[in-house]
């Protein structure tokens, strides 16, 4: 933990979501994405395709966060407005990029390019673009907030495509211990001890449901490879020591 | 939208979502009951296990909506901090509850009913419990607050017992109608101004991509059956019109 701490939070935008209709699937990539890269995500939010509401979260998790990435509500139609509110949020102006009309160009017709697909060239000042080789229709850059179409594929190479231009942090590792099916309140004693006694780690237990009865895990994770191998160690102990002593 | 709209939010506490270790399943669920029961679901947030940040979400929720949903964070190891956290917030006192208590004691033999394991049976003053039908530690609710877990099944039983005591709006209603292959960018015109024109209810394009390209839907939400009537026809004459006429 010696290197200053990146962080991120992501807005998802999008009243589909709310509804149930559509099952968000970007929250979990840009978690692993984060992860992968050393990038401490802590914050999600969704919000409706409300204005007021779009610039709120927008401005709340810019301020409080090293990058924000949002998702949803960049194509054509009237319910996509996050571009408008993002250029609120920074209080900057927000007309037709004519390098976002070229993109477009790739992929439709001049006489095909009408006032609704116009929209999606519009991009706030100042900001730059990031590439759509799905669709064409770009995200875009501003400050530190990153601003992705909702459709998962899309989202994906938008996403690869800024993953360069990020600072990142130390890689964040793992390390997964099987509890199995010994009951968490077992060995919730012993292991509140050693997350105690090895504060340059956090430890997490993490139950799951299965057909026959919990299948529980825990998980050791932070950025020093070594701290982690001793706290892992003394989990390890810790449950040979209940497998063999104490009925859970 | 003659009744008072029943709106809510959902907080979703832990780690391992953020990290992208789990994948979150209980935003999904509770949007579609929600939606199902006339609920307006608003906003969601994840946040870690961090006690500020938990104690500030709920805050911030519980006041902006009629009902907040939490789910995880209420087992008996070290990092399960939400009760603790919610009590704070309500400036309320937490202890072992006798109720809670009795609970456990129906899975487990007292002589296992050790001091984690107790944990979960710390239920904030005032609050009322929330019966878990699979492992027997409750939820609860306190002031506009449930409190849930985020092991999916048990949050789903929580979920289905407390359906029945909150208050519902109207059913929120929708339709469904397909645009398939045809572009956003060729409907998105005649598509705002069938919206501006039928303020009623709420519309919505939703792309989504499959092999083929894109497969687009137009969903149209509200509570008046006759309005989203009204509004469906519009669109699909916009459609029809559109495929007759004018390529995309």
């Amino acid at each position: 933990m010696t290197e200053a701490a990146v962080t991120a939070a992501i807005l998802v935008i999008g009243d589909e979501i709310l509804s149930g209709r559509t099952k968000d699937k970007n929250i979990g990539t840009i978690a692993d994405y984060c992860t992968a890269i050393g990038i401490d995500l802590k914050e999600v939010r969704i919000v409706p395709d409300e204005a007021h509401r779009i610039v709120a979260a927008v401005n709340a998790l810019r301020d409080a966060y090293t990058y924000l990435f949002t998702t949803g509500g960049i194509g054509p139609t009237h319910d996509d407005i996050t571009a408008d509110c993002v250029a609120a949020a920074f209080g900057v102006t927000i007309d037709v990029d004519p390098r976002a009309r070229a993109m477009l160009l790739e992929r439709h017709k001049p006489e095909d390019l009408n006032e609704a697909r116009l929209r999606m060239a519009r991009i706030p000042a100042g900001a730059d673009l990031i590439a759509n080789p799905v669709s064409k229709a770009p995200g875009f850059r501003i400050g530190n907030v990153f601003v992705m179409a909702g459709v998962p594929s899309i989202m994906q190479a938008m996403l690869d495509n800024i993953g360069p231009t990020l600072a990142t942090g130390a890689k964040i590792l793992s390390e997964t211990i099987e509890a199995g099916n010994m009951p968490e309140g077992t060995y919730a004693g012993g292991l509140a001890g050693i997350a105690k006694a090895h504060g340059a780690v956090s430890i997490g237990s993490y139950p799951s449901m299965t057909p026959n009865g919990f299948a529980n895990r825990i998980v050791v994770r932070g950025r020093d490879a070594e701290a982690i191998a001793h706290a892992r160690a003394d989990i390890v102990t810790l449950l040979d020591g209940l497998r063999d002593g104490t009925p859970g």
